[in-house]
């Protein structure tokens, strides 16, 4: 393990943190709010504590693969805990461990939220709060990367361990233009979404709110009406194509803008996506019809739910934990599964990867009819390697897992299972609200203290893939012994 | 595929099921019961058919993997449509779905029930719906192997699409030797349990349904009051200790009886089960203690209901349903998903694939941190191979489909997400009672036909572990092509 190159990178984001705050600041002056003063001190704690680590400035800048996991998941637990203290200092929020459930919430672009009253809080810490969906959408490493000098191997340690999805490649050959490629989609697309809301008549500040959370598909909302406060279809329906759109891959995205956009659309798990879409809305809106006035409406309900289900974003204009029939649900509880396409910024298990399990269980019956047959799994219409097979199957594996272990402890806290599991699933991916307590009308904020830090791990531990945070708390990690 | 030898097969299986209906004769004649009668017209049937399939006597003996999977799975739903005839006539049961059901559930080892009030029926059916379990605990095709004359390639065939686990080994070097040494000890320790619960005080009728229900590890009771009737915590206990013998492999009973008991207390798999038992007896009983009345019957309580679970039994002396606490619920789902050991007659995903389950992952975790390491899974101190491993994650996804699917399904019908998903797990994992609506004291009578038509297919996939069924509604089976 190289400490220092860990400490310094650690460091250096801990600075980019304390940069990321002045946004808030500004937000806090335009409108004149007494709360802005709170942030002082947290960007000075950020960035005293990020220039201290940035004192290790290491000899070698070789960081090992477990280095890679072990600095994603150290810096997002640190940037949680420095980006919880603004909301500490406001004194708005109960506890510690409340304010680090609703940061962790941001980073992690869940937006599962233990606010009762999102109207009474100020609008800096609401921006500071909706602003950490579009840092963590990306990724701040990514942003990192984007910026830091590193070679390329390094840089490709970091970046898997960040990048969500299974396959991570390079756009182009340095890592760092990838880096900066991806960033550039996400911001263009971002700003598109403002401009769209300003013409439907948001405000600028609550315009920007909600493309921070639709872009970093995380769903914090600023009122405690949410998007239908604005009674508008078109606002209601540009958030849902756009929840969709952050939800593809933005590989394609770079494709359509370098002129190859045919393969873009050719894309396996971009069909695959949509066609799970198209067939959510269906079999949701037969199911719902009955609550609705016309086929219009309950086509526009039925595609926001889906939409911001899929992508993992968690917005709601429908309250499908009380009005909706248990069938509906349940198809919501499949899309919180299955998530959005990888190299997104949605979360869930991703389609690549339902993809591949698919195909690997009709090939394992395929197998048994004819057991001399050569049979291979095709993603993209290529093969896919037996290791992919195999860390694709060992991921699942360790989601349910996670789910299972997490379901049974907050049983010691609350009672309902529908509540239990579907937060555990809300949170590990990433989506925000659930069924039971945690719906759309509902918060966290029942659970107990130890039940907020397991939910807060369970979300990091979704939107870095479970390995870094596993690789965390392994403590052979911290051996430096390697096995002959 | 050799279609004559399927059919000659299974002809053999349905005179053999013709046969197995007699002793419900003699118990409805020794009773005096007017419904004794309804049997005759069914064993004609069974006995008809069967004849009729033995009409192709097929020349070549050859029979290939895929047969012995198709042949099992054809064979279980017959002996189910065929079983289901004298609940059918006896004009006792709602309807046939509702018949079907029940005799899946007895087969299947299951003991879910769509029956009210199981004190309305007479002693011949409910001796059959017993003897069903007992049947159905060894496999059928077991019983046919040690009586039939088939050579060794085909008999492993059949062997392992039926026998439960993930490794499938012979005993002896002849598999019909094998076969017949696993009967004699399920007989042996069936006639063992009679005895023991004679000397408890229990008539020799209930003595041989409670046995038939233990050894099986199904779970039909004979009266509405079930085990706790006799009041007696020996009668209990007793059961408690057998439900967990029978959820033990077979092969360790048999080094015990040639002398090497040793190895047999060395398995690996046998202190996992036991080691999971002491824990969720500890948790549970710290979880419930405020319930009883002393810690020796919170003790006693604890261990019928974790014994009944994990050996996917599903007796009950206690409404877990409605009386437990979540978490001691919680630890009970957990069981219900990891079954008992291999080998048994228990159901669930097996010990031995809980735990290399468990080890894949850590090994996929030290991979990371250590990526030139060479990481070897083991079970029982061998190697466990890479096939193995894989086979074993797919199970384990399949699992999870099938559930997620069913609890889809079963939203249709019922919106109680608890009883969906405890049913679901219930049937496949072949325990009987879950949670919600179907608990101890609750029935499965609610569900609509297609509900319990999915549920009996979800009991046979459970009891036959998901491979057959998947084989036999998989139409490429039934081109014949091999590919190159």
């Amino acid at each position: 393990m190289n400490r220092r190159m860990i400490a310094y990178t650690i460091g250096r984001i801990l600075i980019a943190e304390a940069a990321l705050m002045v946004p808030a600041v500004i937000v806090g002056l335009i409108y004149g709010e007494a709360d802005t003063w709170v942030f002082l001190p947290a960007i000075g704690a950020a960035a005293a504590a990020g220039l201290v680590c940035c004192l290790f400035k290491p000899q070698s800048t070789v960081i090992f693969a477990r280095d890679g996991y072990f600095i994603v998941a150290a810096a997002w637990i640190l940037l949680s805990v420095f980006g919880a203290l603004p909301f500490l200092f406001s004194g708005k929020f109960p506890s510690f461990w409340d304010c680090l459930f609703e940061i962790a919430s941001g980073f992690s672009t869940t937006g599962a939220s233990i606010v009762t009253d999102i109207d009474a809080l100020p609008k800096c810490i609401l921006f500071w709060r909706s602003f950490s969906h579009w840092i963590g959408g990306m990724g701040v490493l990514m942003f990192v990367l984007a910026i830091m000098p590193l070679s390329e191997e390094r840089s490709l340690h970091l970046m898997r361990a960040e990048v969500p999805g299974p396959v991570v490649g390079k756009l182009v050959p340095r890592i760092r233009d990838t880096a900066k490629i991806l960033y550039g989609v996400y911001t263009g697309l971002t700003a598109l979404l403002v401009i769209l809301l300003l013409f439907g008549g948001m405000p600028l500040y609550d315009a920007l709110c909600y493309a921070f959370g639709t872009a970093g598909t995380g769903g914090f909302g600023i009122t405690n009406a949410g998007v239908g406060l604005y009674g508008s279809a078109y606002i209601e329906i540009v958030i849902s194509v756009f929840m969709v759109l952050f939800g593809i891959n933005f590989n394609l995205y770079y494709f359509i803008l370098i002129g190859k956009a045919k393969d873009a659309f050719k894309s396996e798990e971009l069909h695959v996506y949509l066609c799970v879409i198209a067939a959510a809305i269906a079999a949701i809106s037969f199911n719902v019809y009955h609550l609705y006035q016309s086929v219009g409406q309950t086509l526009r309900y039925s595609f926001f739910q889906v939409g911001t289900i899929i992508s993992t974003t968690g917005f709601a204009t429908a309250d499908f934990a009380k009005d909706w029939p248990a069938f509906s649900q349940m198809v919501l509880v499949f899309l919180m599964f299955t998530g959005a396409c990888a190299g997104s910024t949605g979360g869930g298990l991703k389609i690549s990867r339902i993809i591949i399990l698919f195909k690997t269980i009709l090939m394992e019956i395929r197998r048994l009819i004819h057991p001399r047959a050569v049979q291979i799994v095709r993603l993209e219409q290529k093969p896919v390697d037996y290791g992919l097979i195999r860390t694709t199957l060992i991921f699942f594996s360790m989601y349910i897992a996670s789910l299972t272990v997490s379901t049974l402890l907050l049983s010691l806290d609350e009672p309902d299972f529908l509540t239990n599991f579907t937060a555990s699933l809300a949170c590990l991916s990433n989506i925000g609200p659930g069924l039971g307590k945690i719906g759309p009308t509902g918060n966290y904020a029942f659970y107990s203290a130890p039940s907020k830090v397991l939910l807060s791990l369970l979300m990091l531990a979704g939107r870095l893939e479970l390995f870094p945070l596993f690789v965390l708390f392994n403590f052979r990690s911290y051996t430096g012994k390697v096995a002959a």
